[in-house]
């Protein structure tokens, strides 16, 4: 498995890749792998010559109150997770790296960055794009595998592809979930045991959800509801938000006709986690 | 010579040229082709194996009381241009094929996209990137080939180029103009006869500007207000700048040390017109 921490080298690897006519799967992350991201490598694997994944805490896409000083870092597993998954080239470039300076340019994706973790996260879809269109163009992958779990940024991902004609096939993966049910995070490292208990209450919630749409429930508001409530019963959470959304478009919806996006962000303690299911009538 | 209508079918002629490891050069227009766009596809088809001009009036780098409507058009012509100056594909997507309904990614550049143009035409750098970002990555070419007579056009292409990590090369042509000095422009055909004549007071202002730096002269003030008085002694002109910047950032300079870019935007009649030059210390 070849480290690239240039854009340099990460180019001279994949244009000999290119010459030779092989595929190349993509995987960006942040790092701090878990077998979230694993299962995205192993799908790029199966579907692709070569896997790239990136290793980068994206400064743009955080606030300036948020997290991306403590955010966790540790390059040695992240790598030892790449290799034992079928990834070829790890590219872990500095911040100076990807953002020199008079960097100045930014991409915006103004539709699905509304709403949900856009309303609550300014800027930072605006940051994600960036910093995706930038890998792409280093990495110039055939395909390129994110997780359900970030549904609005698979969503946001899908419409800039699209709408700049990225030469790029994007692949949404589902969500891999602890035994109990939470969702997999590199942010549930922060939680101590007490909210690792309390953190349940997401995907309880969304099970409460998916629950009364199973039974026949097409009003969202009721839906949300019945979400929010459970969640609440939980003392150590603080809704962010509960919404009930298209997949693609991620606009709110009233009544649920063919699809429908159920995501939360919770705070559990000062850790803000998010959690989704995404529902399509048979 | 092929005539692409469709983003697929350009991909199809693209791809197979890649697979016979062939330089692709291209040129971005928007029709209406004369000697200075003549002379961008012969650079192009020198340095190249093959040469792609695309032809789209792009309606989102326009603003809402400007010229998109009349802008002139002849397509006929066009292709005759590009045949004859060596293109071998020229791409004429209609609005609805690089803007379908829900479209909503845009590209901005932030610093060089201030001031001049990006001052008079709010928006215009906008539309210019996000049509440029599509279009490079349907074109996927190896070098891009840009008229200096937009030179913030090509400074703000450079940026985006190098932020975004395009994999493409992007090369700055010299402007093109008349035997009387009018620098070449598709709008100089909105001018009648008197104002053809008037128009002259562009490249006079700038000759102007030119002179007293040779002669010496380094203080931008100095020769910004040689140039506005010498454009002003033409009635039928109304400056809507002239300015006096680094051409890479387009931020204002006020002591000339290695380089300048002399821009100016002047109305004559209800037409606009651009001209410039940039001066390198020896």
């Amino acid at each position: 498995m070849n480290i690239a921490k240039t854009i340099k080298e990460t180019r001279q690897i994949v244009q000999q890749w290119k010459n030779e006519n092989l595929t190349i799967g993509f995987v960006p992350t942040m790092g701090y792998l878990h077998e979230g991201h694993a299962s995205l490598i192993r799908r790029a694997a199966e579907e692709n010559d070569r896997v790239v994944v990136s290793v980068f805490v994206n400064p743009i896409q955080f606030g300036p109150s948020e997290d991306l000083d403590k955010y966790p870092r540790d390059i040695e597993m992240d790598k030892r997770i790449c290799e034992a998954n079928g990834a070829h080239l790890i590219f872990v470039p500095g911040v100076d790296e990807l953002y020199p300076f008079g960097f100045s340019t930014y991409v915006d994706v103004e539709g699905p960055s509304k709403g949900l973790c856009g309303g609550s996260r300014p800027g930072h879809f605006r940051g994600v794009c960036t910093v995706v269109a930038k890998l792409f163009h280093i990495v110039q992958p055939d395909s390129a595998f994110f997780g359900m779990k970030d549904a609005q940024q698979l969503a946001v991902i899908r419409r800039m592809t699209e709408d700049l004609c990225f030469p790029v096939r994007i692949v949404g993966c589902p969500i891999v979930r602890e035994s109990d049910g939470l969702a997999l995070s590199s942010r549930n490292n922060y939680l101590n045991d007490v909210e690792r208990k309390a953190a349940l209450c997401l995907s309880q919630g969304l099970d409460e959800g998916l629950r009364l749409i199973e039974n026949g429930e097409r009003n969202t508001h009721v839906i949300k509801s019945a979400v929010r409530k459970k969640i609440e019963q939980e003392p150590l959470a603080r809704v962010d938000y509960v919404e009930a959304v298209d997949p693609n478009t991620i606009q709110g919806i009233d009544y649920i006709k063919e699809s429908i996006l159920c995501a939360v962000a919770v705070f559990i303690g000062n850790t803000r986690l998010i959690d989704n299911f995404i529902w399509e009538e048979a």
